[in-house]
């Protein structure tokens, strides 16, 4: 049975419906995707905004592509204290009623998000087949060991997500990352 | 067998000798007390230092006191990426050997350290008696298991450090909480 997963760092970075990038770009703008990311058809874009945080502001973040139904704003914790946001929920991908709105700016315009700022789960996505040789499903909850540096170790509270449009990757954020150590590539061991 | 140890966290900080107190102060400044920590001795000052980093400046950083025989500087690897410092070593404290310099500076002076900035290396300081209570020694590696919040996390690489002037506390940076939910009053679970 496989239980080695590629371990990916996810840096802050925000996603945006069609209607928020007319407005945050300009009418009718597409997004230009600067660098393909492992899920298959996502990218990060060429475009960049501004976080105003109640505290601070955030300069130059991601704008992740393609567009979406919903914006979505993706920070880690360490960010959250930082620009005085406090009570950003740990919530999976687009799992966004009840959590906090944050204001995004480009040189064009500035819109106010009413919800949408989150610190994403740790997750790993995977392939029905995937899920098949390692012996779990949509939705398990399993965990992880990592072992690198000089900061082993294991993340709980990791939710497998399956879908065949998937390419097998587990995904944390940066205050994961640094707590480990991790970066460059690196493997973890599921354990169920 | 005890197997429990209170969890706290330690944010970014810096540790003075009284030489570099005399500079970034004014000469024979004794740093005043703000709160007390848990280890006996040790307090949060009143004064606060700029850290200017290759990149970044961070501002209003805490100074521990009492002075110790040579500066140091404890940071997140978050803060190290952010202000611009890319080989921080993972180090106990007190280990600075070859470890990278930083700028500080307050409103009356500026100093050049040319070693000191660590990421400190998770550890649990305990007594004597603690150590017999728990089946450990001086120097062992050990981890911790701790559950709260939306992410459990079990810490590999924590370091014992024994001696009879310290209070029984294990204490890990903000990017090691943050990656496990981690504030208030925790404790972990420590695995041999």
């Amino acid at each position: 049975m496989r239980n080695t997963v590629p371990v990916e760092v996810s840096a802050r970075h925000v996603h945006l419906s069609q209607e928020q990038i007319d407005i945050l770009f300009g009418k009718g703008h597409q997004l230009t995707p600067l660098k393909m990311l492992s899920q298959p058809g996502q990218f990060l874009s060429e475009e960049r905004v501004t976080i105003v945080g109640p505290k601070k502001t955030m300069e130059r973040v991601g704008v992740l592509g393609p567009a979406r139904k919903e914006g979505q704003v993706e920070l880690s914790l360490t960010d959250c204290f930082s620009i005085g946001i406090k009570d950003a929920p740990v919530r999976e991908s687009g799992v966004i009623d009840g959590t906090p709105g944050v204001i995004l700016k480009t040189d064009l315009a500035e819109i106010q998000l009413d919800k949408g700022v989150i610190v994403a789960k740790r997750h790993i996505h995977m392939t029905t087949a995937d899920a098949a040789e390692f012996g779990v499903q949509d939705k398990d909850v399993v965990s992880v060991e990592v072992k690198c540096g000089d900061r082993a170790i294991t993340f709980g509270d990791v939710v497998v997500r399956v879908n065949d449009t998937y390419a097998l990757a587990m995904h944390i954020d940066t205050d994961e990352a640094n707590a480990g150590c991790i970066s460059g590539d690196v493997t973890g061991v599921v354990i169920k």
